[in-house]
């Protein structure tokens, strides 16, 4: 490994796969100086890291850092993250195996919000047949929040299945065959109608808590809210009281705002929530490092970056 | 109501759906005689019955019986009535709400058992976080048994969302990006490939019992069985003793020997049984009878009929 002049150190930041991303970093840029964050030998040299996930004050010793190149879909603790300077660029990870991933768990979580199984659930415990009036796909309102790749991706698979999509984006988006809402009163005008409402927002400080009491109480009576994106998107405590006052019938967390959720957390016993550990959307960090290796590639050169983040 | 020389009266054989089905029929029929079985004037007369379930004896009584219409998807208890004169014609529903309302079943219970609900209940159980590898649905292999109308629609639409989709039948069909098999050999190759296994046969005396210990133990380790045909295909046992040995990880058992499900059944109480109460493909009796006035029709008419079973 060696560097170019004005080509500065790539530092990843990881624990457990960093035996997995850097091989396969140092194998896609054989031109590159790669060290791991922690036994970098000269941290100024550093101008581009490569993230795999938070790690609170690693970013503070690279002064001269151009680009943090995200091994996850979600970016929000960089964004936040005091020490990136103002005008290093982040990308994330966009990888058609994540999309697939995530694409899946909302169509089983949905069509299993769909067809009742939670209600089944709860009679078979209590040894009761019960059989309910099953409506259609084509009868049932899926609002998706959030248009981003995750979003569009799985508002097509939901109407491909036959499921009426209404999906709510910050700013307009066009997407075929789906009614697109922005903005507060689009926002209204969706939750009024979703009779199951899947979260795949971005986390920013707009949309940090929004799925709370007020938003939450606009979803029709017996409606099931679906968590894929993050944990800090869902006022826990709104959404505990929607369940248990019987406005909202079930949620499926798969994000929460403490992970892995503590072993005291309200969630684990609720009969009308269920928890899963943050695995809609798994990342594979051999693909994350690949996708990776390809946003340096196209930095270095000056091409534009796909996965570039808004800050 | 008057009834035409050569024609017969129409008896219904039904309890709770009386009062829905008698107007549609006679609505749709302005010509025949439509009376309620139990109370017939005439029962010599009767040359067709509307079937709303399995009502034994209920066919005695009319020895000139020439066509059952049955309400039901399902008619193994027709077929196997003694009362069934030897010539008489038996119809089947074919609903296109009933398939789309299958088809979704089967899509929501197998994209369940592919993203592991069941073992993320069990660990939400013990507070327990516990992420698993999550394979992609094109890494799964799904079989089908039965390739009807109901198993051919269901196999279609696993296909679609990217399922490998194995299909089984005992006369073979064509279907398109199915890989179809026959005969004990073929139940043997698709049993040994198949994660997840969805029941679709009609249940006939050679499928009966079908899903046994010989079967079901070639299935690989850790498949998940999901019937939702009829409760007389399992041998409940056998199905009990895999999941206990942990040969099978889950079931999903939407029909069952004995229905409603009685109160001390193992299955209500069994960690790695889903009960569900026979709501896959539940019929509308409305348009289960608009499709009876139909078979009807054609009859009379002397024009095939479609939905005719083989006995």
């Amino acid at each position: 490994m060696s560097s170019s002049p004005g080509r500065g150190t790539i530092a990843v930041v990881a624990d457990k796969n960093l035996t997995v991303v850097v091989p396969i970093l140092a194998s896609g840029l054989p031109e590159e100086r790669i060290e791991a964050a922690n036994v970098i030998t000269d941290p100024s040299a550093v101008d581009i890291v490569v993230s795999d996930g938070p790690f609170p004050g690693a970013l503070k010793a690279f002064p001269g850092l151009r680009l943090v190149v995200s091994l996850w879909a979600g970016v929000d603790h960089l964004l936040t993250d005091p020490d990136l300077p103002p005008h290093a660029l982040v990308t994330r990870l966009v990888d058609a195996n994540l999309t697939a991933a995530m694409v899946e768990a909302v169509l089983a979580h949905v069509l299993a919000a769909h067809r009742q199984h939670d209600v089944y659930r709860r009679a078979q415990g209590e040894k009761r047949w019960a059989p309910r009036r099953q409506p259609l796909v084509s009868d049932r309102v899926v609002g998706v929040l959030g248009l981003g790749t995750l979003g569009t991706a799985a508002a097509h698979a939901l109407r491909a299945v036959g499921f009426q999509v209404h999906g709510w984006s910050r700013t307009h988006h066009d997407v075929p065959d789906i009614e697109v809402r922005t903005g507060d009163d689009g926002l209204r005008a969706l939750l009024e109608r979703a009779d199951i409402l899947v979260n795949l927002l971005p986390l920013t400080p707009t949309t940090r808590g929004i799925l709370c009491r007020e938003t939450l109480s606009q979803l029709p009576q017996g409606a099931v809210v679906i968590n894929v994106a993050r944990g800090a998107h869902l006022v826990e405590r709104d959404l505990l009281a929607l369940l248990d006052s019987g406005h909202l019938r079930h949620a499926v967390l798969d994000v929460h705002a403490t992970e892995p959720l503590p072993e005291h957390h309200p969630s684990w016993a609720h009969p009308r929530i269920d928890v899963f550990p943050h695995v809609a959307g798994p990342t594979d960090p051999a693909t994350a490092a690949e996708r990776a290796v390809e946003t340096i590639l196209a930095f270095r050169a000056g091409r534009p970056l796909t996965n570039l983040v808004g800050r």
